[in-house]
């Protein structure tokens, strides 16, 4: 299976790096009404919004600034020699238009636009957003039954609820998903947990449904290759979502998001942990948090954006496979 | 009428300016339960809240700012010599908590604040917080009868609704205000209007109403004095409310905005419009959309902050006048 | 003459203005292999380009984040009422790429670009770029013959050569366009000038070939209306060509310059100076040194592009009069 | 033993993190005269003062930066479990004041301030301020006899005098604190030393009097658990105190810090260090040299917060077996 | 009198202005050892300290990054056509080593320094350094009787003293200097006051010894012009130190400096007060509270470089009738 | 052998480190036709150029920022022990004034300089610019046959040719010193290679003419200490180049550069590599590709100047023995 060369990236070597229109890695952009949209098997979509946000704001400004950064990406990988734009119809499809003052709107509109992308087939990388944003993808993603699910993230993401009762913030989209069937909690595993805590409501109900939490000190004990051969075996064979927030990384190397914690991975173990689920079946992924208003150098996104890449190279050797 | 010495802010010869937990201008920090709360007659109060903002989130950090750079504010005003905290009791009341994932409530929240405020004969300078803030406050100072108000913008906020129905966010409160009958918009006069604009729908409204807009250009043609003797005209010697959006000021002198317009007054002029209004009947007035993650030097901050001062002193001579 | 809805800009209202990829003004982006581009009457067009830049580079970045700050620019400008998008057909036709390392070969590529929209009857209005940017765009808009040039700037860029005879810098375009017959020095003027100087080799050669310079403290005394007016009558009705370099305003309006020169005209006479120019007969119009890396709150970019949607406004009037 | 519910912090699913007045970890702020404070156990104390810098001055600005970052910590320990907040009576006392022009009164004032506190049995959590903070400090606390010390830092701090005989600057607190006898020197364990050197005189006199130094090639050889092991040992169960010089953490992980050493640990293991002196007789502790305008990001901050509430943990616990 | 070519600027035609180790404008380095110094007619010095700071901190950083600004600085001045380099010999002399840690220390040194200029005939421009500075510095200038002095800024800089007695502040150098005798206040002028204050004991010092005090309500009333007559007629004839302090002008345009006060001066007006000093005998000036820390985008110091190439033309002039 | 008193370095506690003007190390800075330039032994050099860029530009800011933040530089190797500038004598030398806008006559301009320094027997140590900067460096210093070579770097700098034909870019430097001779790529070492590729025909030619690459997979496999044992053998005792792209490490401890990758080694191992380089015979050493306007807490100028320390400490011992 090869791309058709009208979905393949320009080149720096053509035209440098910081010209042109800046799309998703630099493929053509083709919004909805385009014509050949239903060639696309992976499309890149942006979620601009941030309103499931309960500390510092900025996510709403993701999309583009990864759009930005995401330039830098060239079309081979460096260490695999996989050439992904040259293996399957790869596209920027633009973003999804939230409302930035209504959530509810905001995810039923969500959730409308990724159905129509299963419905032609595509599968879906996404660039966030918060994380919040993971819920109405995987109601989408999830009607044929429940996923399972690798989550790289500092946090759970499994509270009940904020501020007295609000149940839809960055900080409960996974319990919902759960509660809502969209995942299956025994094939889904948490990596790189950590920070103070406000309780343990969140774990205990990891816990009781059988959500695998891989802490941070057992990470950096037990290596990256050893807690990704768990995360493997943990998802199995079967339909997975892969959800990275970026706030698993240290913020040394990823200053620019809302809730920052202490002591994550470097860039290098950023990067290796999404290359180490070659294999995995993923049916879509988001990259989620990154905030440009606190990433002064950019270094966040391009992080960011690198890491998309390595989503795509699986994604792309998968549909190739398929 | 003097100050009882328990509400005088602390001097700089004393502590220094960087030394100290911030409160609004060094003044005593007198949470709810307070127990001399009720002996305040000018009450600083934090909204920290964006949810209506609809481009560049970040007004939510806006009070920490504030106070933080309120803390070079000193006793006494450079030009009249008035030494306000020794004529009536102010106070840092704190920040009204704010539900950042849900605007009904957070609607509801601010009112009931205020409310308590009303009764307890406190006269609120507001730091926001989006503009969407001046909408609840209005719903409480307004209980008796609507209001006049003098606005300093480069946008009118007089729009219907956004993104298809959405009726509250930082572009229609003063819509909605005069729909629910919390201002008399033929003593409402705004000032500074400017920019490109969508339509002309929110203007169209105005002159529907007899709301005053006079824009930019004629505020430079006409000069600051023979505008602001217009404007207090305009409201009258009846209760007015005066609501100051950071953005009337041209983005030079205070970049920290979400929603930048040009060609608007420097920092002189940004001062001098509020001391014209000395001896207007102001029930309240607050200070919005200072968004601290675009304020880089901090600057923004403490042009707002000069110009809560130069309100403060507008009340305190009122009711010290009683 | 009305625009075919195609090519009008995404409203705010229907898509918030940090979502979607940024084109300028939100217009359709136009590759040169797009079909519609014959219809097309202003073009939008960036020159990513600074290799003839003597001091701080950058310029190379503009075209990107001119078009990010460009999302903010709306319909209808904010006093004559006037909607230019929907007067006459407006897009993005994308970056004319240069060649970083290689001055002779960007100089070809750029007049090549610029023959064909002279050529498709396409009016440019480019987004630099520095300002050597300008003389191969002047290279393929004066095949007619000479043409009038209104430059605000802080610098003549009349020198004869830089380095011991380097003939093609940013400080060089205009002496270059004199000598190549592109201008009519008695046509030209030059508003602005100031800072610190080498010598009066530049004001020697204006004054011996007839362009008029309007040095800042005569701008200032005189005022932007009178010196306005001027500047029109030496234009006159023939076709004539506007150069705006940002560093025409002052640095507290727009830091993101490589080389900033003291006391300019304030944002708001920025804006004002191209409003004036009304009615002149424009064949082309750039905005050049706009340099990001040197613009840490953006609003050098957003006074940019808000110059040149006061451009567009003329060039539009003056095409749908035909 | 427990703590009384009016010393607890507020929560951030009450309060959102960015609102409210910031006092350390949202404690209670209990300046001197406040009726309560002799019920403290810990006291979160401020001293804004950089009068000792001999290079980059700045951590006069730092306690109020660390409390604004402060209201990131959440009430539970992220491995352990601990609540220290809910063991132990907590409170921000505020903070010394000093005089920013006269270093012998500002040594006095911050000794006299400790004094108090020690005769009232608080155990002082201190946030500096330069390094020369932990002499006045160590004066208060060393009354009974000299102490032990663990430092973390990249400079011995051992100096005999600078600029030809200056006594007290941030290089020679120590090198003061032994001779005045308030700390044992065979007690004293110092980590992470490294970066070039003026001369060896600092680890002659280390040598000479029984200070072990560790730089960080042995730190890094031999691991942060094998370290922290014999620094255990050195301090023995005798009163010691901690001090800890944000630039012993490596600048990618903590730039904004005025004498920044290249090679030091990484975020995790700036806070391991810590976890390892659990058990250790702590009678007080500080975080010193995080200087906020190097500190663009914000990170230093909350790193050395972080840091604190390490500290705070172990301290609590052990006054809560005490 | 015209100068000797060892002592002209390099030219940025020879060699870019961004290469090459940065002196003063470009200046020969002399330090203080070096051979050709007594040929020295203004000599340039740097005052690296800011011990006298009571807020922000940060001035001295200041002479490094005006030596780097001022490498922009080129050799006519724009309006005059003046070519100081060429008329009289300048020179970079280095800086003035100051103890960071002891006040009196340094204030002795610098009068050290200064007395060997004067005694070598060598009229000294200062870069400082907070405004403490020019206490040291008038003591060695007024060795032979009171000077006049024109004063830019936005505070008196009279007061008595801080923090209970402290008399050395960069708030208290001019009431020591008339105490002490080395200004007549007869002669001395003060432009540009403004900003909230403690109280009124500097201006009831300023009206009972005869100290002219401009506020700036009454600068932008009158204008620059007239209000530099009223100037040059207090100082009138005899020897007269010019002092600037960068925070006179509105922090839009200078916002590098500790204590900001707003509604000052724009740029043009910045340099436009100088130029109209015009044929005063200076025997002296100083450029102070530049603080890089705060000064992101470097405008700070381009201004304040720019404002002494200003001082420096006027200096040259009169040395070259001299 | 020892060196003169002359050159060495001005010591911090004699005058602090933030005061004087910065030479490179506060060493004597010795332009070209200073009289003791002949008895320099290790001349450090800048050049300020950055025409090769096909990214980001920059570098030719790198060597004043270089010379700023190697201020904080002191006189003694902290784990060697050693006093480089006791032992030899070295300067700061200047910079090589290019040609910003002409690459040719830019090679020329730094290979004459070079030449000179290479007939006067002085080792140079460069501060780039960016990486083509190496290139006419090596022509000057392969007059006698081509080095060996250690290149540190993310990227190869060996592809053919950019842009259809370009031969003279930062991507290309080490492709035309192999074919010109300059060295021997049997000898060549490079480490530290990563990130996407356009393709692998820089690889390939490594692999035809021997070229050893290390990518960054295999350094932190087998880590620093053993890649650099195989390093030294492949250089062997022949005399050898030593090239340091700063991008070689990792963009969170060096953020300010034109083209980061991911994943590299820290700032501990970034200064190891060069220390395993004891004993190997240079002949010369650049530091590269720093990019000031992408740095902006100056820690990457920072670690470059360390990482010339350590440079410099290897040569001084080689020519000490030799």
């Amino acid at each position: 299976m090869t791309s058709d060369p009208f979905f393949h990236p320009v080149s720096g070597f053509d035209l440098p790096r910081f010209a042109g229109v800046p799309s998703f890695m630099r493929l053509p952009h083709l919004p909805p009404e385009h014509s050949r949209r239903s060639e696309v098997d992976i499309g890149l979509v942006g979620v601009p919004w941030d309103s499931g946000t309960t500390n510092r704001p900025g996510p709403r400004h993701g999309p583009r600034q990864l759009r930005d950064a995401s330039t830098m990406i060239r079309a081979q990988h460096g260490v695999s020699g996989l050439r992904p734009f040259e293996m399957v119809n790869c596209a920027d499809l633009g973003d999804v238009g939230p409302n930035p003052a209504d959530i509810q709107d905001s995810l039923d509109r969500i959730t409308a636009y990724y159905d129509d992308l299963v419905q032609a087939g595509i599968t879906p990388l996404t660039a966030g957003g918060d994380h919040l944003t993971s819920l109405p993808v995987l109601r989408a993603l999830a009607r044929n039954g429940p996923l399972g699910m690798v989550l790289f993230d500092s946090h759970t993401d499994l509270f009940h609820s904020y501020f007295g009762g609000t149940m839809y913030t960055h900080g409960t989209p996974f319990r919902r998903a759960v509660e809502e069937g969209l995942l299956d909690p025994k094939r889904v595993v948490q990596i790189g947990i950590r920070g103070t805590t406000y309780d343990s409501e969140d774990r205990d109900f990891a816990a009781s449904v059988g959500i695998r939490v891989i802490p941070i000190e057992e990470f950096h004990a037990r290596g990256p290759g050893d807690v990704m051969a768990e995360a493997r075996q943990i998802v199995g064979a079967a339909p997975t979502y892969l959800s990275y927030d970026i706030d698993f990384v240290d913020p040394a190397f990823a200053p620019g998001t809302g809730t920052p914690e202490l002591g994550g991975p470097n860039s290098y173990q950023a990067l290796q942990v999404v290359r180490e689920l070659q294999g995995v079946n993923l049916v879509g992924a988001d990259m989620v948090e990154v905030s440009p208003p606190f990433d002064m150098s950019g270094n966040t996104a391009f992080l960011a954006v690198s890491i998309m890449f390595e989503m795509l190279c699986i994604m792309a050797a998968q549909r190739a496979k398929g």
